[in-house]
């Protein structure tokens, strides 16, 4: 499954969830040479029951990563909607996505994280390869200021971050400094470029920054780096935040990590100005594309989406129209 | 998945379990135009908490058979490996066989039990087709002598008459006569054999032959019937029978249904002039080869019965040496 050929440019994408489901539907329209690299933090539904019986790295975004990178065709398509099915029962079964425990079977079966979802990617007829951003699972652990009396608490746990009240502050991994498959430093070396975002901010987005050897390997890659913004209203941790409070937390938590372009959808700036100079402080240009559904939902848009990373790619940076 | 083409003879096995894994094994090195037919009266295990849990057919001995069936290839191999693992853990997925998983959600998926198993055959490259004896979970119920008091005690459910000590006199499914695939019956009309056993005599062998649509389809196909004993000290329901006691009680359940060849392990045969007799009113011949593996288990060997198969098939009959 190395992928040393191919069509379009070399991509790493980092996330995890639907935010990153919505980069590689738009990504997967222009390269066929993609590697995502997945948070591995959930601890809660299915992947959190798995991973707590099991003692396994959680499977679901990287079932999500994987199913959004399937075969267009009829065998691809029957298997991802395999991968996603999820039972409902009154027993123990009920919300186990089945993607998670093939996943799981191939991980005891190989003794290898990579290999099993190299399998799955043969099985779904990937465009691409789908690595966990760790070996090990992780924690994520937040900051976060309470909404009633201000002060900062402590929250353990991916799920209990998210269904948090209030604003986060700040995130840590547990490890600090986790192993990261030799797959994923090949590819972010390899790259041409390294796309991060949309997604949770504090869970998806900003969790591959906070691990050392990913951040040495970004920096040591030659690869131009691209980051998407959300569309607003956000949910999820950080929700009620804006863009702006969204880079600046990137900021403080990677602080002097450049990236080259930054798209945003016009919709989701609040104030152009402060946009531009927050982007340039991040040493890149701000690429403002409609990159957002037309039914008013705060979802990207593939082919939109697509439109915007190879204008990106290609340098293609001017005003597209009036805002 | 119809296979109106291939090599060798079109043959419908039935069966369930080891047994119907040891005779498929065999036939498919005669021939790719395979059909089992597999029965669904599992309550146990797996399988039974699926049922239970799900509503579905048990899958647990469809999923063996297909497995048995798998693609000689690094590909068809690892996802039969993949179907046959079990999950070992301290919580509820513990014992849970993947491909029981992944045939339920395909069934879930697809709603149809057929196709579910058509696509499980595609992604494992099996060479011919698995179907479910009835469209519908049945249950065995079995009438079954003390081995104390004499009595004869009813007992329900495939796992209970499996545990339970004793004589089986006579079995029943509910329901009597349960819908049967239509594929079952058009392959039973296209087929040129007709394989019954080895298994569990009473709830993997028996089963079909209670089955009145079953019976009436085999009646009117042209098919020719083998029939394979099992090896002794045999296991399971009936254990401590022997072969002649399975043949009387295969002629009991089963009245003027005959066989033109009957395979017996030299070493299984008790009394050869009774077994020849019993042959002899199913109307067929006893084909009297060495079947079963060199290590002194009762396990049939793959080769060895692919060529006492080949010989049933061919109209070999003759002795192949002293007993």
């Amino acid at each position: 499954m190395e992928r040393s050929s191919g069509s379009g440019p070399a991509v790493v994408a980092f996330g995890g969830g639907h935010g990153l489901s919505a980069s590689l539907s738009a990504l997967r329209l222009m390269s066929d040479r993609l590697t995502a690299v997945v948070t591995v933090a959930d601890d809660g539904g299915s992947s959190g029951r798995l991973r707590e019986e099991m003692d396994v790295l959680p499977p679901g975004d990287l079932r999500m990563a994987l199913s959004a990178l399937c075969d267009d065709s009829e065998w691809g398509r029957l298997w991802r909607d395999v991968m996603q099915h999820r039972f409902h029962s009154e027993g123990s079964m009920n919300q186990h996505a089945v993607g998670n425990l093939l996943i799981v079977a191939l991980w005891e079966l190989l003794g290898d994280p990579v290999s099993g979802l190299d399998w799955i990617g043969r099985l779904l007829g990937a465009r691409g390869r789908v690595l966990p951003m760790a070996s090990v699972p992780v924690a994520i652990e937040a900051d976060i200021r309470s909404p009633g009396d201000d002060a900062v608490h402590v929250v353990r746990g991916q799920s209990a971050v998210a269904a948090a009240p209030g604003e986060v502050c700040h995130v840590r991994l547990t490890p600090a400094d986790p192993p990261v498959p030799a797959d994923v430093l090949a590819a972010l070396d390899a790259a041409d470029w390294v796309v991060l975002g949309p997604g949770s901010w504090f869970t998806s987005v900003l969790p591959h920054l906070l691990v050392p050897s990913i951040v040495d390997a970004l920096r040591r890659s030659s690869a131009r780096r691209c980051l998407t913004l959300n569309l607003f209203p956000d949910s999820g941790p950080g929700a009620g935040m804006t863009c702006h409070q969204h880079l600046d937390a990137l900021a403080e938590h990677a602080p002097d990590l450049r990236f080259d372009v930054v798209v945003a959808d016009p919709s989701a700036v609040e104030d152009l100005d402060r946009m531009h100079a927050q982007v340039e402080a991040l040493g890149g240009q701000l690429l403002l594309r409609q990159v957002r559904v037309g039914d008013g939902t705060a979802r990207h848009d593939a082919l939109r989406l697509a439109a915007a990373f190879r204008d990106a790619f290609e340098g293609t940076l001017g005003d597209v129209g009036p805002r």
